[in-house]
């Protein structure tokens, strides 16, 4: 296990738990030059390479605009469509838990990453790097507002908290709706985390705070905590109903789909989202067993299309095999 | 093996083959009865329990009209839908291999059946047991005709031999049609197996001779064989095309088929007859392995509705459980 390793406690239903900070430095104008991107890049990474337990940890990557490596660490969300596009600098830890933009919007963007359940502790690690960096690179701060950044929707916390949640019955049933509603209600936002606007491929979302000032960030992700937490029981209960109303429709529906991800030779990843989903389902509600759900997770992120290359049919027999290779050891409960 | 399982040269498409004699007896009317179809039968079941070879092997059973085992028996394929609609007798071989009834069109109505392509070893073996029974009750015969049947399109021989052909890639391609014409032009007819008309659920048509004057009936089965095997040609060459032009295509189609098989907690009979017919295409050009398509040509007789008891969603159930043990074995080439 690497030192940024997070895992929260794994109520199943939360894939991943993601916390990111946005920070601008003393002395630089908002808008920077590609000079000025590369400058900074060299302070924060020699800021922490001087500390000698997470120094070794970290490498410095210079992102090419437009580069097939950029669109694999977008899909690893390691760094934003907008880097992507027009390039700038990623400073990463080896296992990819913590990750540091540079030439985004604003100057630094931290992320700190953990699979399940664990906002709290991901804000904790990005609180101890970001205290590393501001010891030699004092950031834009105002007593009244806050950390300053470029758009004013970050300003105070500069806390982005989110939560991948996997709900697929409160997708068939319609209930994500109300409970966009709630979630809204107290601050949070839920987006499809795959396809566009509402349509959620496979039940997965993400859900996040929308509000980063007049509270500390540590209150804030608690209420996103404590948001994710009632919703994820709402999922739960949508399951049980739908297992009351047809358990053998549901066994089918999940037996199928770890039948097709044990023997598909050729798949696209929308098929292959809506089987891990079906999967994952069966796993969590114990009608299948033997892959532990996180691993169904991590599998979810390696399938997607800029991961694989080659020609079409080509992509969808290197996903195949990946299921394949993982859904041999499913059994059927 | 019991003393009718007759298995023929396995080419692998032919699934079953079957010869049916047509027979009426001397000094009857052609219209009888029931007491009289009743008096036939005693006299048929006399005849053949006499012989101390095959005498022990038959059992004779009425059949009452519309009741379940009769639509059990017709799917067997051991009854026509005509004597389970309007009863009679059935006097049958324990392992259903010769089957007579006492009630049809005619006062009887011969059959064998084998696997494989053995339409010869069956009319051997129908000659060998209408002999036997002529012995004690001489048929209606003249010299001219032959032997004399209800329906004029019988008269000579009184034979109808067919095959079972499985020609999923000629159903895919159309090239079908054109073999049907060619049939056709030897005086045979193919029909879809199951499914009205020219639809032919998971490729299974029969094949049969349609003239039944003018030529002996091991000329006119001799002449059937022939015309089967060419189409097994076709269907073999529409096979190989086919994967010429797509491998990793079929190999996914057939490799699904047998997830579906292995996985499926619910299956109509539709997707199920339609997934063992890729399955057997899988068996038969070496993508999959480990059941012989025997195995799969019985048990495609099976699972069809009326051998299932209960609700739809029961018998899908049921269905699929049969189903799940067979492909159990199925491994990927």
């Amino acid at each position: 296990m690497s030192l940024f390793s997070l895992h929260g406690g794994f109520t199943g239903l939360a894939a991943s738990s993601r916390v990111r900070l946005a920070r601008n430095l003393k002395g630089y104008p908002f808008r920077l030059t590609p000079a000025q991107h590369s400058e900074i890049a060299d302070k924060v990474f020699s800021a922490l390479r001087g500390n000698p337990t997470i120094g070794p940890e970290f490498e410095k990557k210079q992102i090419i605009p437009r580069s097939t490596e950029a669109s694999q660490l977008v899909e690893e969300h390691l760094i934003s469509p907008e880097l992507a596009r027009n390039g700038g600098w990623l400073i990463v830890s080896r296992d990819g838990g913590v990750s540091i933009m540079v030439g985004e919007e604003d100057h630094l963007r931290l992320q700190v990453i953990g699979t399940g359940l664990c906002p709290k502790e991901c804000l904790e690690t990005a609180n101890r790097i970001a205290a590393l960096i501001e010891a030699t690179l004092p950031f834009a701060y105002d007593e009244r507002l806050g950390y300053l950044t470029a758009c004013p929707t970050n300003v105070g916390t500069g806390l982005r908290a989110s939560i991948m949640l996997h709900l697929p019955m409160l997708t068939a049933t319609g209930g994500i709706n109300q409970l966009a509603g709630y979630a809204g209600s107290r601050g949070c936002a839920i987006r499809g985390a795959y396809g566009e606007g509402s349509q959620a491929v496979g039940g997965f979302y993400q859900i996040s705070n929308q509000i980063t000032l007049g509270a500390s960030a540590a209150e804030l992700t608690d209420k996103l905590v404590e948001t994710a937490t009632a919703i994820i029981d709402a999922e739960k209960k949508a399951r049980e109903q739908v297992r009351s109303q047809n358990e053998a429709a549901l066994r089918d529906r999940v037996c199928r789909a770890a039948g097709t991800l044990r023997s598909a030779y050729l798949i696209d990843t929308g098929e292959a989202i809506q089987c891990i989903s079906d999967v994952l389902v069966g796993l969590q509600m114990g009608l299948l067993s033997g892959v532990e759900p996180q691993v169904l997770y991590g599998l979810e992120q390696r399938i997607r299309p800029a991961m694989l290359t080659g020609a079409p049919q080509e992509r969808d027999q290197k996903r195949a095999a990946l299921l394949r290779e993982t859904a041999q050891s499913l059994r059927f409960a």
